[in-house]
């Protein structure tokens, strides 16, 4: 069973909060990525396999999909799930607008769904319209904190080298007990890693070592790197990863999911404004709010109608400071608003919206000025039972000797 | 450096939630437990220790502390901390009022801050005065959910086979990198576990190991089951360990733990009362506790005020149901919440209180019961503020046809 892949909504350039560094930039070849999500979560306990669980409201599998497609140079995600999980996921891709999504049946073990997804981009399949890449990134469908940098590491060594994987310190000492229960030896810590994903593979190595994979190693066997090691004698070339990058496998894990995206969210701060006339005001506010307020990135959309904005609110970003030119009532803000509160996925954290006010003070009055301000006040009551927090700050720019912040709350 | 031990409040038993199963009991011989606290976090981020570091409002260490003087057949708690630390640790002792810690200066290697512990029971402290124990746990500070349980396994193993440790099964598969980072060998997962805390000695055997211990071993091992293997043979015995055992290490442990402690404290009910007349109605309440609101432990306290109390709200309990026999008034509940409010620590979360009250419908009129309900109505807003919960329940025990709950919510 396959599902073709899920259409990109086309046109309108993605818009992508910026990371914390440089653009990494696409490693210059066709890269697909399979995402193995068929396990049932035994370890989290509660019948819900965990890469389905609500984090914020929204299945944990849903931020590892965005994370993914994020990343434009991956042409095409296979996720391998289960037969009855199959119109869970087929709900989730579409309620999130995920896209270049393709569904496979997933296998009784790890291997065997990763098995299934590649074949899926060999074309073995009949009805595969997927086009076989040359690097096949293969990551946890519960790793949902997978940045473009580590992915574009992994692709390029994965190329130079046949494989490649993260890996990250140990945290515990690994020991080998004895049948009878008693250690027998402890592993010097500084010798070893914990091998983590996401990992890539020339796809030509990887899928020849699935293809020789013996009985055993498909059940019991959990290392991809090992199996490209073991059936094709390739060396992976071995990636330090971020913290992040951890398996969410208890229950506590769920909520510290929670607590890192509440971070990220904190720290992204879109613009909206409706004229492309002040873009060096836009750049230069940007530099104030990373400089003043540790925001982490900052996005900005000249339309805040239509797509560009529909994108944002599946996005990370929720806090915006919506800029007015030359106006003194807030239609731009309002208009943002409205926006908000028809995407019910954006409101299980709080919003902050910061209504900016250029006014010019020769032009408008102080008592406008107070009128404006007033009506502000009174709409930002209104809209945090909405759990949306509105900001305005009213900027006389003439002489830009008043500078009146108040707020909402 | 030393500080003596903290001196135990003494009288009034002290009250102990019930565990999910039957009580462990003590291993019948002295034990004491070594704490190290020098650790500077680094993995953390941020200035602060990380076993100082605040989740809801109360360091790390200090749930740490309270888990261990929980288990009353721990004699003795030695934390090693750091010299700058000292007052801080100090501070928290008094605070949370830690009983039967003794502080003494951290070396600048885990295992030196150890051995400084292990100093202090052995004697060979000038000033100390402590008991040298037959078993002594060694337990990290950024472990806060140890369980007497496992503490009862390991100090029973160790006593019979000289050294025992908690294991946990790996999340990762561990590799073991060349030295010009490529994937040498992947080792078989099943074989493996991870080595956690706590584990227990013979004092002889750990004392012997470290002050045979090299300087290399001193410095760069982290592994006390491997010092007892290599100075004295020791075979430690190895004891599954549950996951909640994982060790504090990244931010977001922080918040996993914060999380934990929440579903702890929600599902921990304390019923006050003032009579001992009615003992069934307790049990028979407690049960029906546990039954209906998947309650994980109920304690009783039979004095509202003094020291018993006071215990509780230092304690993990902090929902309350106040039974009131024959009275309408609200007294009992109000010294309660008065109680409750003179102790900021257990304000960091949301207390539950419900206040019941069986009442004589034959003696009691309607009026009257709905003047008290109205007035509890009143309360129960004004407590609110204070982030207490309060509810009522007014029952008609005469025919018990009459319930009528109500909240204040």
């Amino acid at each position: 069973m396959e599902r073709g892949p899920t259409q990109d909504g086309g046109g309108g350039g993605e818009l992508r909060p910026a990371g914390p560094g440089p653009a990494s930039g696409s490693p210059g070849l066709p890269v697909a990525a399979v995402l193995p999500a068929g396990g049932c979560g035994e370890r989290l306990g509660g019948p819900t396999p965990k890469q389905f669980c609500p984090v914020l409201g929204r299945p944990l599998i849903s931020y590892t999909l965005q994370a993914l497609q994020r990343v434009n140079w991956i042409k095409d995600i296979v996720v391998a799930v289960t037969s009855e999980n199959m119109d869970t996921m087929m709900a989730i891709i579409q309620r999130y607008q995920h896209q270049r999504v393709t569904l496979v049946e997933a296998g009784a073990t790890r291997h065997q769904s990763i098995f299934n997804g590649l074949k899926a981009l060999a074309g073995d399949h009949p009805h595969s319209k997927l086009r076989t890449p040359t690097v096949v990134i293969i990551h946890d469908a519960v790793r949902p904190f997978v940045e473009e940098d580590v992915l574009v590491k992994v692709v390029t060594a994965a190329k130079d080298h046949g494989a490649a994987g993260a890996i990250r310190p140990l945290v515990s000492t690994v020991i080998s007990p004895s049948a009878d229960g008693y250690l027998d030896q402890s592993l010097d810590r500084s010798r070893h890693r914990a091998s983590e994903m996401p990992q890539a593979f020339l796809f030509d190595v990887i899928y020849r070592a699935y293809c020789q994979c013996s009985e055993h190693d498909m059940e019991f066997g959990t290392e991809c790197l090992h199996l490209a090691l073991k059936y094709c004698q390739t060396k992976a070339k071995l990636v330090e990863g971020p913290p992040d990058l951890w398996k969410v496998t208890y229950r506590r894990d769920l909520y510290a999911m929670e607590s890192i995206i509440k971070d990220k969210i904190s720290q992204q701060i879109c613009v909206v404004m409706n004229t492309k006339e002040d873009a060096g005001c836009i750049g230069f506010l940007q530099g104030l709010l990373k400089k003043e307020l540790e925001v982490k990135g900052t996005s900005v959309t000249l339309c805040p109608n239509g797509r560009d904005l529909q994108k944002i609110f599946l996005g990370e970003c929720c806090n915006f400071v919506c800029i007015n030119v030359m106006n003194a009532d807030f239609h731009q803000t309002t208009e943002l608003l409205d926006g908000l509160r028809s995407r019910a996925p954006s409101f299980f954290y709080p919003v902050a919206v910061v209504s900016v006010h250029f006014l010019d003070s020769q032009n408008v009055s102080f008592s406008e000025r107070m009128k404006a301000l007033m009506e502000m006040k009174d709409f930002a009551k209104e809209v945090k039972n909405r759990n949306v927090f509105l900001y305005g700050v009213l900027i006389s720019f003439t002489q830009m000797e008043h500078l009146r912040p108040w707020e909402g709350r």
